[in-house]
């Protein structure tokens, strides 16, 4: 199998480490070691170079490095090129491990805990259980079901929302447009990680934001462009929102002088919510690919029609 | 029963409602209105009043309101009254959420994403999973063992020391002042949950630092007097510790000018790690009453020898 990276450079020779050891016969070039195009079989990228089958005729799949293929240019990929996203368990733990500790450090007041430490001020307040927190989780795809659950499991009163019906232990669920409405009114801390399609493009925007109870906060680690982000400057200001964990924004990187930055109320972090996991990483590749070549169905294959 | 509590007056007003409710032929009175000083018999106090038994001469039991009871002056206590701390559910599940939230902070780098969002600097670095993370509790009593197993329960690889050997599964243990240097050479992430006593007084010093791997990190969640507070800055200042999650300082509340407050690598909070929970406060006090008027064993009778 003749496999080429196209990603980070770093975290590339990692994975090339990695396949010499569990697939010695297998060629795994990283980008711009591109090697004979012509035999080029499986890509893995986040962003694939332009007029990739020109480039590379023999592709037979093109893999994201990340738990989103929403990057991809559908238009200028072949109908039939199949589109994989990644789908490992490094991914899911880190995912849970920012969302645990972002809707924690909600719960427990921390963002005016450290507004109180910058001007030095000593003033405990109320610490609540946590069933006196309700949370809810918009998409229960494997992330969002994993960190519902996690925190179901800390005892948090915890919902979730997905396009369209699902089943998690521990967690009532809402689902589709029409349930929208009941499962925001009963949300304190709303986690976003939902796929970015259509449908999701703006959809964290005042509107929803005023269908939240007072004193509502956010949880951001879906995609940048589902959230508007002047209205959740404007939310804040206005304290219809208390506070915001944001992983990811309409622009990456964030240019230096977004207010965003620099919003009392705001925990900006940079897209690292979760990463593919190298050793996972490349055991889930190399699984789908022998999946792949014996004809069965991959793991994480994009559904075009749904958009993930 | 007669009952005296003498704490914060709000929460007061809350056990009082409480008690009315589950014993309503109790007399529960909340300081400064005492009643008949001659009739009470438990006195639930953070700090009790001076010549304790000249004021109350039926006391029977002193209940501290929360989980440590080394706030006493045990030399103004007659040798013969019982001391009883706080063990109750409510104090644990928040305890294990502010130090679940503290270590995956520190795992994750947060201390230095959120000197980077000061400055505007979008720049991610690696994720790193759980299990490379190596966290260590101090104090494996009931606080300590709930922290170490939620943990290890998110991958970490959790090791535990206290004085006296200790099972916790899924965490590695060591005990007594032989063993010491053995957990802390392993020891990424420190958490200190010990009780306060004349051994753990200014344990965490330069000594004790200096002896955890490069780029330690700590979480104090124990009693301000264990930690050497200059030695703490010393030790981030030179970079010996790369962050500390400080709940408990020396003086309380920590003088707002003190150098704690403005250390970038500082996450300061005011003594709210945990709390009392009244609900279950008030259920483990009226059991631990009816234990002690049918001559049971009290849970959380402190050991003056042992010192908790």
């Amino acid at each position: 199998m003749n496999i080429l990276y196209k990603s980070d450079p770093e975290r590339g020779r990692q994975w090339a480490a990695l396949i010499a050891a569990r697939q010695p016969a297998a060629v795994f070039r990283v980008w711009p070691d591109i090697g004979d195009a012509g035999a080029v079989e499986y890509l893995v990228a986040w962003q694939p170079p332009e007029n990739i089958m020109a480039q590379f005729p023999r592709l037979k799949v093109l893999f994201s490095v990340g738990a989103g293929a929403d990057q991809f240019d559908y238009d200028a990929l072949p109908p039939t090129l199949p589109v994989v996203r990644m789908v490992e368990p490094g991914i899911v733990n880190s995912m849970v491990e920012y969302v645990t500790f972002a809707v924690l450090g909600l719960h427990r007041d921390m963002p005016r805990y450290f507004q109180q430490q910058r001007a030095g001020l000593w003033l405990p307040h109320r610490v609540r259980p946590a069933h006196a927190s309700r949370v809810g989780v918009m998409g229960l795809g494997n992330l969002g079901r994993a960190a519902a659950g996690q925190l179901a499991g800390l005892g948090f009163d915890c919902g979730g929302w997905s396009r369209t019906p699902h089943v998690v232990p521990g967690v009532r669920c809402w689902a589709g447009a029409d349930e929208l409405d009941a499962f925001l009114a009963r949300t304190d801390i709303l986690v976003c990680l939902l796929p970015l399609t259509a449908d999701t493009a703006g959809l964290l925007d005042a509107r929803l934001f005023s269908r939240l109870p007072p004193d509502a906060a956010l949880v951001h680690v879906g995609r940048g462009a589902q959230l508007n982000q002047p209205d959740l400057l404007q939310a804040l200001e206005s304290r219809r929102l208390r506070a915001a964990v944001i992983d990811v924004t309409v622009q990456e990187p964030l240019p230096a002088d977004h207010p965003l930055w620099r919003h009392d109320a705001v925990w900006l972090t940079p897209h690292i919510a979760s990463q593919t996991q190298p050793d996972s990483a490349v055991t889930a590749l190399l699984d789908n690919i022998r999946r792949f070549e014996r004809g069965e169905a991959m793991v994480g294959l994009i559904n075009r029609q749904q958009g993930y």
